[in-house]
């Protein structure tokens, strides 16, 4: 397996990054092979300094980088020898199985979209958070951020999206799936939610049990659970500040740990053709190892051969 | 100061109500007249059992209940001697300067909206939720339910309404506005905000400070964060459950701890013509008391006078 890694995305890179695949090699038994993309240079002195010579991992080089607040289209335009354009470019001719930034977030989705394009059947991909639950077990919120604005059958397909991205990474057999909705009958909502419950209540693809509430978010109710990304969001980040928070004032707590957005490293773009991994551009090495981590999940299990599948009809 | 409570109405009535009235006049130096209405024989027992015979409480007997679950239009037009129904006269009549009730919503804001009505000039009005933050200040956020679909010069309104809220009840002056939205700069966001950021940018009644995200919603950034109901309900939620959780895993933390509803105990209905609060259905004596707090604050305030000005032109 070939992972491509963008090695000058995020906040604290290169060296993080570094860090990451240090974390990753001593972590994994059978490693993929890494390429990592960036600074030839830079790179190679610094996994030098850091010991990190092994035979999985490939320096390729590229020149340039988009900065995290450069306009992504334009940037993605402009700089073909960026790790971004680079690590696309890798992955839409199979050079690399999945590719992986912390960088600029709009030019990894522009990238996503443009070079790897949405599956057949796919209105709209989607960005995907962990949910932590109480009892210790795992729950998926989507979309967090990438359609602010969304059509009921958007919030149907996000609900197969999540269900599939549950079953192949996480290993939760037949997902529940609910709608994040304001009240839990049918009929209660938003216009968009009380439009959407029909069409989620008649997909044969999916396991549906109704509304959740936000109160249940953190229950074992849904372990899918769909909203537009505006609601997902807000609640993604608010959920990331409370753990910042918790952090600052010394609250141990395994639950609330679990907020953590290391822990994941970084959501997958859900509905494109590859496994394209997005990280935080705060991510530190153990985030980065995480995203490699979440990508080779994402190969073995074939999640996007799975979606392309599902979407056909 | 006349005050009406609704005794029967929450999970927990009307002894805890009771309880919260023993706890209000144990903490009052000036106690309002408290006019409690409700079932007068269980009521009588219960306060004299309890020891809370005071001159302040007058007992205003009402046969009827409206269950917690009962349709609230349906219910409050048949049963006319219901607790809801006799405390909405009152308040209509000017026997009591404001209402409390922690019974049935629905039936709370259809009582609000017909028999006392929004302010002129008011479209839509709103419910609002305390928003600890970790400084150890509060702020507010609306709307928290009331409207689920919401258009720009609503939210526009929502800034006003919690502005006066955030002056006349929690004592903050001049209140930094943010309209709560999924990225910084003006131009983010789903259709509504990008509409309703001119609106408030240009409003010279509010002190507006532009977008703030999830993450900013526990920080000292905005006093109050507008929203439509939908979002608003879900976060509100949300942290309520967090709070929940946290004390089931007997995390003890100042912070955290502000996340309790009992501590405020209800929401007022903001631009409707005179006070009404509306707690919590699992409303324990705490909250009782401070929804008594919320009500007295509101009337010396003179908040529902303040809104019918800002409104007027």
């Amino acid at each position: 397996m070939n992972i491509g890694i963008d090695m000058m995305g995020g906040d604290f890179a290169p060296l993080e990054a570094v860090k990451g695949l240090q974390t990753y090699l001593s972590t994994s038994s059978s490693p993929a092979n890494l390429f990592c993309i960036g600074n030839e240079v830079e790179l190679k002195m610094l996994l030098a300094h850091h010991r990190v010579v092994r035979a999985e991992i490939i320096v390729v080089h590229a020149p340039e980088v988009i900065g995290m607040h450069e306009h992504a289209t334009k940037a993605l335009k402009d700089k073909q020898r960026s790790s971004i354009a680079i690590g696309f470019h890798m992955l839409a001719s199979g050079k690399v199985d999945a590719f992986i930034s912390a960088g600029n977030t709009g030019a990894m989705l522009v990238g996503a979209l443009y070079s790897i394009k949405a599956i057949s059947g796919v209105h709209r991909p989607a960005i995907a958070s962990i949910v932590p639950k109480v009892n210790g077990s795992t729950g998926i919120l989507l979309d967090v951020g990438l359609n602010a604005d969304c059509k009921p059958e958007n919030l149907n397909q996000f609900a197969l999206l999540g269900s599939l991205y549950a079953k192949d990474v996480f290993g939760i057999e037949n997902p529940k799936v609910g709608l994040l909705n304001v009240g839990e009958e049918e009929g209660k909502g938003n216009v968009l939610t009380q439009a959407a419950y029909p069409l989620l209540k008649d997909n044969p693809a999916i396991n549906f049990i109704g509304n959740v509430e936000g109160r249940d978010l953190f229950l074992d109710k849904a372990d899918v659970m769909v909203c537009e990304g505006f609601t997902g969001n807000i609640i993604l980040k608010m959920a990331e500040s409370l753990y910042e928070a918790a952090k600052q004032r010394n609250i141990s707590d395994a639950f609330l740990h679990r907020f953590n957005y290391e822990n994941v490293g970084g959501t997958p773009v859900l509905g494109v053709a590859k496994p394209v991994v997005i990280g935080h551009g705060i991510s530190n090495a153990n985030a980065f190892s995480n995203m490699i981590n979440l990508a080779e999940k994402m190969v073995t299990s074939n999640i996007c051969g799975n979606i392309i599948e599902q979407f056909k009809s």
